[in-house]
C-alpha cells in the first residue's frame, strides 16, 4: 500500500467545454434534447460551432470534474482520461495539475483532436450538451495504471465512457482492480440517453456485484428501470443491495440502500446560471466524504454544497475551494 | 459611399485571452506589475501557464473588444486583426462573427500560433496581464481593405499595436486612409507602460492631426503628459484641441475639449469581479454613440454602461445583449 493513498480516482471522457448562451428557439430548430448530452461526428460539430454564440472554453468531463471538486475539498484525487498532444490537450492536463489532480495519462500524438462538448445554456440554466468524442476515444486497458488503482480508496467510473467500444475495456479492467485490491466501485449512469443505449450492461455489472456505489439523478434511475414512476424506480434501486445515491436538483438527494431511504435537502443557492457540472460536484462531495469515513447523511450534505457552488456560474468545474465552503457549513474542520 | 456604413472600424491585436484567478503574493513573487500589460515571449509564456491556475478561455484583445461592445449596442462594427489558421484562431473569428462583427483579414496560414495573454485576476477584480503576441504581430499593410476603412466613420486604434513593427506601419496607413476619407481616428493609449514605450510618436502622431479623439485612463494620461498631477494632466490634454476621453475607473469620466470638461459618473454596479475588458467597453460606448451623433455627455453615458456590464463578469466582451441594458437606462429607444 503506497503512503499516500488517493480518495477517489475517477475515470472518464477527457472533454474540453465550449460553452455559449442560447435560448429555446435555438435548440428547437437544431432538434435538440433539452438537457441531455447527444454524441456528435466532427461534421455536426463544425456546423454546429458556426452557428452557436461567442464561447467560453474551460476543461470539463463529467469523471475529471468529479475528480476537481475532489481535490478541492482537500481530498487526493485522481483521474484517468485521454487527450490528444494538442493546444486544447495542454490546457486539459494543466487544469487537472493546478488544483492537484494526479493526472498522468499520455497524450495521444495523433488522431483525433482532443474532445469537445459543445453546451448549450438557456436562460433557466439548464445545459444542452453536443459531444465530439475525439482523441477520449482512444482510452484503453494501456492507460491503466494498476498500482493507482489499486492505491484508490473508491474508483468511479463514467457511464459515458460506454460509448467508446475501448474505454469500456478498460473500465470493466479498472472496476476489477480496484475491487480485487479490496477497494470499492462507484458508477454514475450520466444521461437518461446513456442508459437507454447500455441499459443491460449496467443492470449485469451492478447484479454481478461490480458495482457498489451507483449514482443517478431521477431521469438516468425511471430510464434504467424503465418506469415513469419515481416510486416504483426508487424500489427498484432499494432491491440491488448496493448504496444508491438519487440526485433530484431543487429537491435535494435520496441515499437508498437496501435498510432504508435517507433524504438529504440541496444546498441553498442565490441564483441558477449553469446546471453543467452539478451531478458530477455532488458525485465529488459525496465520495470525498465516504472515502474518509463520513456517515451518508454527511457525505450527501457534502455533495449538496459542491453542487451548489458549481451551478451558480459558467463552467463546471468550481472556481473558489469547495474545503472553504464545507468549512463554512461545519462538515469539515 | 458604401449603403451600409460602419460605426466603427477597429483595429487591434487579436488576442485569447487565458484567465485564472490568483492572489497578490503570487504576483509578488512572479514579480508581476499588478493592472499593467506586459509582453513575454514563449518560454515566458510556457513558463507561467504551468505555474497558474485553472484558465477559462474567451476571446479578447482591447480593440477586438470594443468592436464587439459596438455589435453588442446594435451599431455597425468591424475589426481588422491578425490570428494563426490554429483552433484558437477559429473560436477567435467565431466569436466575431457570432456577435455580428464584420471581420474578414485571412489568418496566417504559418508562423507563430494565435497569441494569448495569459490574464490573472485577483480578488479585488483587477486583472495583470501577459502577452504573448504570435500571430498578431503578422498584422500588415497588406491586411487592409481600403474599402472598409472609408466606409467606418470611426477608425479606432489600439496603443498595443505600436510593438509589432510591421501592425504599427499598417496603424499609420490605415489613419492616413481614414481621415483622406472624411472619417475620424480614435486612439486609446491601452497601458501606461505602452505609453512609456511610445510616448513621443503617440504625442507626435496627436499633434500632427492625425488623432481626433485620444482615449486615456488617468494613468495613461499622466504617463503621456509625464505628470504625478490629474489636474496638469488634463490641461494638457485640453491644450490638444482634440476630444479627450479620460476613465477613471469607479469615478466615471471626463470628457475633455479645448472649450470645457464635462464629467460623468460611473454606471452602478452590483459586484466588480474581473475588470478586464473595461475601457474598451467604455470606448465602444462612447464611440458607438459618437458615430450615431449623440451628444458626448451621452455618449461618456453609453461607455459607462457599457462598461459596468464587463466588469462584473469573468471576460472581456458583453455576455448580454448591451443594447437592452442602454435601453433600460434610457439612453436607446
Amino acid at each position: 500500500m503506497p503512503s499516500h493513498p488517493i480518495d477517489v480516482l475517477t475515470v472518464g471522457n477527457a472533454i474540453v467545454d465550449v460553452i455559449a448562451h442560447t435560448d429555446d428557439d435555438f435548440l428547437a430548430r437544431q432538434k435538440l434534447h433539452k438537457g441531455a448530452m447527444q454524441l456528435i461526428d466532427e461534421t455536426r460539430a463544425e456546423e454546429l460551432f458556426a452557428i452557436m454564440g461567442p464561447a467560453t472554453i474551460v476543461s470539463g468531463g463529467s469523471g475529471a470534474n468529479t475528480a476537481v471538486g475532489v481535490a478541492s475539498l482537500g481530498f487526493r484525487a485522481a483521474f484517468i482520461g485521454k487527450v490528444r498532444d494538442d493546444e486544447l490537450g495542454r490546457l486539459y492536463a494543466h487544469d487537472l495539475h493546478a488544483v492537484g489532480v494526479d493526472y498522468a495519462v499520455s497524450p495521444a500524438a495523433d488522431g483525433p483532436a482532443t474532445a469537445r462538448s459543445f453546451i448549450l445554456v438557456t436562460p433557466d440554466g439548464e445545459r444542452t450538451m453536443n459531444t465530439y468524442l475525439g482523441a477520449s476515444q482512444g482510452l484503453g486497458p494501456g492507460d491503466l495504471d494498476p498500482h493507482t488503482l489499486r492505491a484508490a480508496r473508491i474508483v468511479y467510473l463514467e457511464g459515458y465512457l460506454w460509448d467508446p467500444p475501448e474505454a469500456k475495456k478498460a473500465l470493466r479492467t479498472a472496476a476489477t482492480i480496484a475491487q480485487e485490491a479490496g477497494n470499492r466501485v462507484a458508477l454514475t449512469l450520466s444521461d437518461p440517453f446513456c442508459v437507454d443505449r447500455y441499459r443491460a450492461e449496467f443492470l449485469e455489472l451492478i447484479r454481478r456485484g461490480k458495482v457498489d456505489i451507483l449514482f443517478a439523478n431521477i431521469h438516468e434511475l425511471k430510464s434504467l428501470y424503465e418506469t415513469g414512476d419515481e416510486g416504483a424506480a426508487i424500489a427498484a434501486l432499494r432491491e440491488e443491495g448496493i448504496v444508491g445515491v438519487v440526485t433530484r436538483s431543487a429537491d435535494g438527494a435520496l441515499v437508498v440502500t437496501r435498510e432504508e431511504t435517507k433524504a438529504v435537502a440541496a444546498h441553498p443557492i442565490t441564483q441558477l446560471v449553469d446546471t453543467t457540472g452539478a451531478g458530477d460536484l455532488f458525485a465529488a462531495g459525496f465520495l470525498g466524504g465516504l472515502a474518509n469515513q463520513f456517515d451518508m447523511v454527511n457525505c450527501a450534505r457534502l455533495g449538496a454544497v459542491a453542487a451548489a457552488e458549481v451551478i451558480q456560474h459558467i463552467g463546471a468545474r468550481p472556481q473558489v475551494s469547495l474545503r472553504d465552503l464545507a468549512r463554512q457549513a461545519a462538515l469539515l474542520s
